[in-house]
């Protein structure tokens, strides 16, 4: 019986087994489909450690040598070689992207005529006295390329202006208003120094006054620390603007091609006339250089300007008589522009390359850097377009492996013509204006890369402070074994945030500096802008754009090309948390946080004066109010939920919450002078407040003119921003 | 053995059994989560014949008997009647949605004065011969109510205007040009007609003129196909105007509340100075009936108007002299008005319900009807509303009861102010701009749903075209047994497609004549306006806005609430589907149909001329291509894709695609001065082509004016247009 009973339980011990298999394998249950678990993927934090071992600093170098061979100013033929080679980059079967093609756009630029250079003189009766100079010095053989475009002040018109000098600060309409006090202005020349107003805005400014032309010149106080002497000051023996160091410059004032504004600049597309451009030089303009300037402004005539207009020459700044002192070789002479630039329509190329997402393939992250310069470009842009080629490489061979692709679609976008306007990203926008708007998460740019070698800074959206940190807290700062990018950051720029205590310091996207601009102010896409630089931000780093990558640039700048490698992993990073995070990295209440900071401003400062004209602050207040709650009750739906395991269309739904706030903020009417300025929170503002920028510059006009039309516009402000910031705060409340 | 061996199989049999069971219940296999069932889940037909089976025509007459009990003005005592009615029946506990409330704007409307009547006199020196009647002849008991508004034009300023009378046709400009040519119109009261021009329209071409005063009647041919007497042929023996009937109406052009365009009329919300508002009549206007009409009008002196300005009256209109004939007893008398309309800022309240969405809750499908009426509102809007609250008793039931939860959110509107310009839901759509226009699948508008029992009307986005089909094949039409809407439809309103063959007319939402404007123009949100309607389309049924719900309404217009029944179902059932579909039931090559039908007559009527301006509408034809390609494109990955078994991410990729493509034909710069347009497919025109209306426009006052700007401008139109139909098909396109 034991047999027996052993073969029994030997055959039942059998039979469960295959009962087991049968009932597992052989019975259909409802079993998940392959994609349930894809849908439910988060970001990969190993993939993020192989991505940033991967970023190599010789491969940066290699692109930036490639990449400043020539000058490859907009439309040039050096552009030309540039759009050629981020192709073959993207397209490489082994490292290159799913696609990437060219996308053209005739856009309307403005050229100096190469055979009739433009001239600045200062003559007498016939005589010319004093020619400033056409070029620079060379202090590189780079500087001798035919290509070089020698200085101008681009959509500058045509045209001669000959006139008495006066000295015009920096051009504002401040500036101008008190040189008006003793000076008729009228047939006069300016000279301004940069800053204070947008270059456009300076000729523009002036030509309100009588003035027939303008030169703009960098002074040493505003640039050098002072110093000006090539012999053993400025380049190539510090970083410093040598004497006859010219910035070129666009000086216009709205972005994106002139002639088709809100249109895509194509074959047939409507054009506006030349004529009708609003926001450029109404005036022949000129930029030179600040050796020429000091003969210019030590010889003026006239009583001494006021002393915050004094800069770094060694001489008392006249304001002019209007003209130059009876003392000097100068004495009663007029200084004459003679400039020949013209518009042109030339085709300029976006070159566009993607990686289409595996799972929500209708979700974008855009990464882009423009690829024009004005000369060899070592820095601005080529230092970021080395980074992104590189950011490139890394992830286009693990999906050429297979053994990545993102969740969402990723565009890398190399634009055309920025130099002039923003225009390449600008065209994009405008004819992807919808696609865009309804699918894309984000925008990282990344102009510059590496300013210098100090620290990290960045601009963004307050939602994405988060995940800057977290990318940055990952990435060694250059030079340091131990130190992170977040930890070098904290010590060179911070703030102390009612949440999270001393953080760095992230700026806001008020201006447009760069090709975000569309992104933010036109398509209110949540958007960064980041680079490596100095201890201390500077605004103008121009000289250092003839450097070619290899030689002069890393002797200047860095050892090793390490902090374009700290911006490579950081931005990558970034890029790669917004593309496979499940739930979208963003912190609303980050920007609940700036908001309230907005709005405390506002009341401090505007709300005794708006209560005296019956101006209610209140619905601004409980806006914002409503948004912080908004942001904490999403908080809490995301904490109590377990989103990998819910219906992907609870994930995409609060993914769609966030992505989307931002759009809540846009307001085609509110500024309808504004070309593209549609953020209601972030436009540009001349008031320098920082707070709502349209209740700011309408509060600054009305408390001027103290008219009853102009408070009933600060007014319609103040309901513009409430209804936008509820309209924000709709979009993260549970959705009905 | 034998018993062994049983016991043995036994044994094993059993434990095979539990190793099955265990296997297939005891194991954790990889299972499909309980939500993989439930976002493939698509409409349920079955449902739907549930739903049809269940509106009652009983339930709709008792809705309009309550609907109808008292005129209900907006904001009268009797709008916050329904307001409260409509609250309560969307609270019920057993038939009532998931949640209802009532939601106030602060608005602008206008009101005569109820102790100071509104009085149009003839008069000669100081006596008055004549009096316009200030009540019309009372046929019913209902017009005795008090709270019945006396005829105003709602929205004409308060002020006296005396002058002789001329006769100017419909009031539009062609009219006052033919006048001015032989009549000095300086001082005069102009009597116009309805039909042409707009009503606020028609007042502000008069004052061109320097027209001090204007009067407003329907002329009998125009609606009563000439019938003009109470004795036998108007109401109550027909549906006929009877000679003393004043249609009552807002006299603006522009939608929403006008003092706060843009901004939803809150509290503190900022407003324009009521002097300020553009489209209302700048003097003084009153509507009168055309028995009083045809008193003046037969007794007008001067030369006979053209033949196609002689109306219904069994006199020869004369153009007036200005003034009477010498043989009538008012030689040389004035005509004067005495208008004590004033403007008043009210509040008014929309009542919103909702149904929430199951599995994608935030996207919504949207039904609305208008809640105030002028008068009684049987018609317009109570016979919408009364529909409204039926389709609400029949879901909410179902809801309440467990039975169903739609897959997409569904948000009821039961808007206030209508009759006053739309005011009610352009305020909500102001409000929740961006979260609507992101989450919005579709609207419903149903304001009148029956004028007469003939047939379906309805005019919709092409893309919907199909599912009001599809919807009103499955609903019997009113007193047919075997007969559906869709079958009945089509013999009375009919146009041969070139893909389908001979279908049923929908109409285009070109207007701004009910609620669907703002989701159509400012928000661009796929819309349908439907109703039963008379043999022929007639557009101006406004006397019947007196009766009540039960009684004479029923003996007029049909019997047993059969066409309110109708309607229910169809929109029921299409609301039912934009709610359930897994795929949404949009189709695009429709909407390339249409699109290709406005391009054939823009090629044939503009092409020529536009060539010879150098304006190429290749861009156009080759955007109307594109898009024709995208939808099919589209459609082919639908037909390919087995949706219900994919990730629900793409299901919602390509509803998204459908969804937000016709966002894309919005631009808010198209035309800067027409309030709340911004679709430049649908946008009003009034060139009275069938083909895109800015190009239409812009090239009726270029082919006018000859001036080069002009050309311009319809160069601009094409390219805005062009550019948009472009954008729609990138929206249609892979997206990536």
């Amino acid at each position: 019986m034991l047999k027996e009973a052993l073969i029994g339980t030997l055959c039942g011990a059998v039979a469960l087994t295959i009962g087991i298999l049968i009932g597992h394998f052989g019975i259909q249950k409802n079993s998940a489909p392959s994609w349930v678990n894809d849908v439910a993927k988060d970001v990969d934090e190993a993939l993020i450690q192989q991505f940033l071992s991967e970023v190599e600093t010789l491969q940066l170098q290699e692109n930036l040598r490639e990449l400043t061979k020539v000058p490859h100013m907009a439309t040039s033929p050096g552009d030309e070689e540039t759009v050629k080679y981020v192709l073959k980059r993207w397209q490489d079967p082994e490292t290159g992207l799913d696609e990437a093609w060219r996308q053209e756009y005739k856009v309307y630029l403005s050229f100096p005529d190469p055979k009739n250079p433009n001239k600045v003189t200062v003559e007498n009766s016939d005589s010319v006295l004093f020619t400033v100079r056409e070029r620079e010095v060379n202090y590189t053989a780079d500087q001798n390329d035919p290509q070089v475009v020698q200085p101008f002040a681009a959509y500058s018109p045509a045209g001669q202006a000959k006139g008495k000098l006066v000295f015009a600060n920096q051009g504002k309409p401040s500036d101008f208003q008190h040189l008006n006090k003793t000076i008729d202005l009228r047939g006069t020349i300016a000279i301004t120094r940069y800053g204070g107003a947008g270059r456009g805005q300076k000729a523009i400014n002036a030509a309100a006054y009588g003035v027939v032309g303008l030169l703009v010149y960098t002074d040493p106080l505003d640039m050098n620390d002072g110093l000006m002497s090539d012999t053993n000051e400025t380049y190539p023996h510090s970083w410093y603007l040598p004497p006859t160091g010219v910035e070129r410059g666009s000086y216009n004032r709205d972005f994106g091609d002139m002639l088709t504004p809100y249109l895509a600049a194509k074959e047939n597309t409507y054009r506006i006339s030349p004529e009708d451009i609003t926001g450029i030089p109404p005036i022949p303009t000129q930029p030179i250089g600040f050796e020429d300037a000091s003969t210019l402004i030590c010889a003026l005539a006239g009583e001494a300007a006021p002393q915050d207009w004094q800069g770094g020459f060694k001489c008392v700044y006249n304001l002019g008589g209007p003209g130059f002192k009876p003392s000097s070789p100068f004495n009663d002479s007029d200084v004459k522009l003679d400039i020949h630039n013209a518009g042109k329509i030339v085709d300029s190329s976006n070159v566009m390359g993607v990686i289409r997402g595996s799972v929500e393939p209708d979700r974008y992250v855009i990464y882009g850097n423009h690829r024009d310069s004005w000369v060899h470009g070592a820095i601005d842009p080529s230092s970021g377009t080395a980074v992104m080629l590189e950011i490139t490489r890394v992830l286009g061979r693990m999906v050429k492996q297979g053994k990545w692709r993102p969740r969402r679609s990723i565009i890398f976008g190399s634009w055309g013509a920025e130099e002039f306007g923003l225009i390449g990203s600008a065209e994009y926008t405008e004819e992807y204006f919808t696609k865009l708007s309804e699918r894309t998460v984000g925008y990282i740019n990344v102009d510059i890369s590496v300013f210098a070698n100090a620290t990290l800074g960045a601009s963004a959206m307050p939602s994405l402070q988060s995940v800057i940190f977290r990318a940055a807290k990952q990435v060694d700062a250059p030079g340091f074994a131990s130190t992170s990018v977040y930890d070098n950051w904290i010590r060179y720029a911070n703030r102390t945030s009612p949440t999270h205590g001393l953080i760095p310091r992230v700026g806001y996207l008020t201006g447009a500096g760069s090709d975000y601009a569309a992104f933010v102010h036109y398509l209110g896409i949540a958007s960064i802008d980041m680079s490596y630089t100095y201890d201390k931000v500077r605004k103008n780093v121009f000289f250092v754009h003839y450097f070619k990558g290899n030689e002069d640039f890393e002797f200047y700048s860095e050892k090793g090309f390490v902090a374009h490698q700290a911006v490579g992993r950081t931005a990558g990073n970034i890029l790669i948390r917004l593309a496979d995070s499940l739930l979208l990295p963003f912190n609303c209440k980050d920007y609940a946080e700036s908001l309230e900071a907005y709005l405390n401003t506002a009341v401090t400062i505007y709300q005794k004066d708006l209560e005296a004209k019956d101006i209610s602050m209140e619905p601004l207040s409980q806006a914002v109010a409503n948004f912080r709650k908004a942001a904490e009750q999403l908080e809490k739906v995301i904490q109590s939920s377990d989103l990998a395991n819910e219906t992907p269309l609870k994930v995409r739904k609060i993914n769609d919450q966030l992505m989307l706030m931002d759009r809540a903020f846009l307001n085609p009417l509110a500024f309808p002078h504004e070309y593209g300025f549609r953020h209601v929170i972030w436009a540009s503002s001349s008031s320098g407040k920082p707070t709502f920028p349209g209740i700011a510059d309408a509060f600054a006009q009305a408390n001027s003119s103290h008219l009853a039309s102009d408070w009933e516009k600060v007014h319609y402000h103040v309901s513009v921003v409430a209804q936008a910031i509820e309209g924000a705060a709709d979009m993260l409340n549970e959705v009905i």
